[in-house]
């Protein structure tokens, strides 16, 4: 059993280009004993948003604060504390800050086995 | 893309020897395209529980709001909005409303194949 708070795990800078003003929390990732999913946790400030980008791995993700929109092909989602989206296998996505605070948001995904 | 808000699914009683006053949500479940994993939410009310129960399936879990408890064999851990956890496969385990408010959390389990 691993049971701690997500503000004890380092908010890391994603680098990743097309990426800006965002941060990542890894609260269950390859260091844990994790077996099938990790379970991430991002921060997205004013004026920030993740890459526009697609991946063979689907998401899932439950906003926590803030209000933000994902963004996909040929559609916008708005969403707010209390969304959740499954963004599936191949899916163009972006995660944007649409507010004046911090949008925070768990984000899921497979284990590469 | 599936993007809804967690108070469009309906809260059902969990009916399962041993729970008293939780709901479960079934955000992403067998209805949902989810390729690898169930994203659920419960709700549990003042003085309520969860079984304390073991199964082969991992669980992980996010706090969203309220206090409880996690209790597992010889331990139990004080948890609240921010926390998360593994309950690795096979553990012991029970989620307990120990405030006055209601004790919500998130909870992502393996799709078994």
């Amino acid at each position: 059993m691993i049971v701690k708070n997500y503000q004890e795990i380092p908010a890391e800078k994603v680098e990743m280009a097309g990426a800006e003003n965002v941060t990542i929390r890894w609260l269950l990732g390859k260091d844990s004993p994790a077996p099938n999913f990790y379970l991430r946790l991002f921060e997205v400030r004013p004026g920030g948003h993740s890459p526009y980008h697609t991946h063979a791995m689907e998401h899932e993700i439950f906003i926590l604060e803030g209000i933000g929109r994902i963004n996909a092909k040929g559609e916008t989602f708005p969403v707010s504390a209390g969304s959740f989206a499954l963004v599936e296998p191949d899916e163009e996505h972006q995660f944007e800050n649409t507010g004046e605070t911090v949008f925070k948001f768990l984000c899921i995904i497979p284990i590469e086995k």
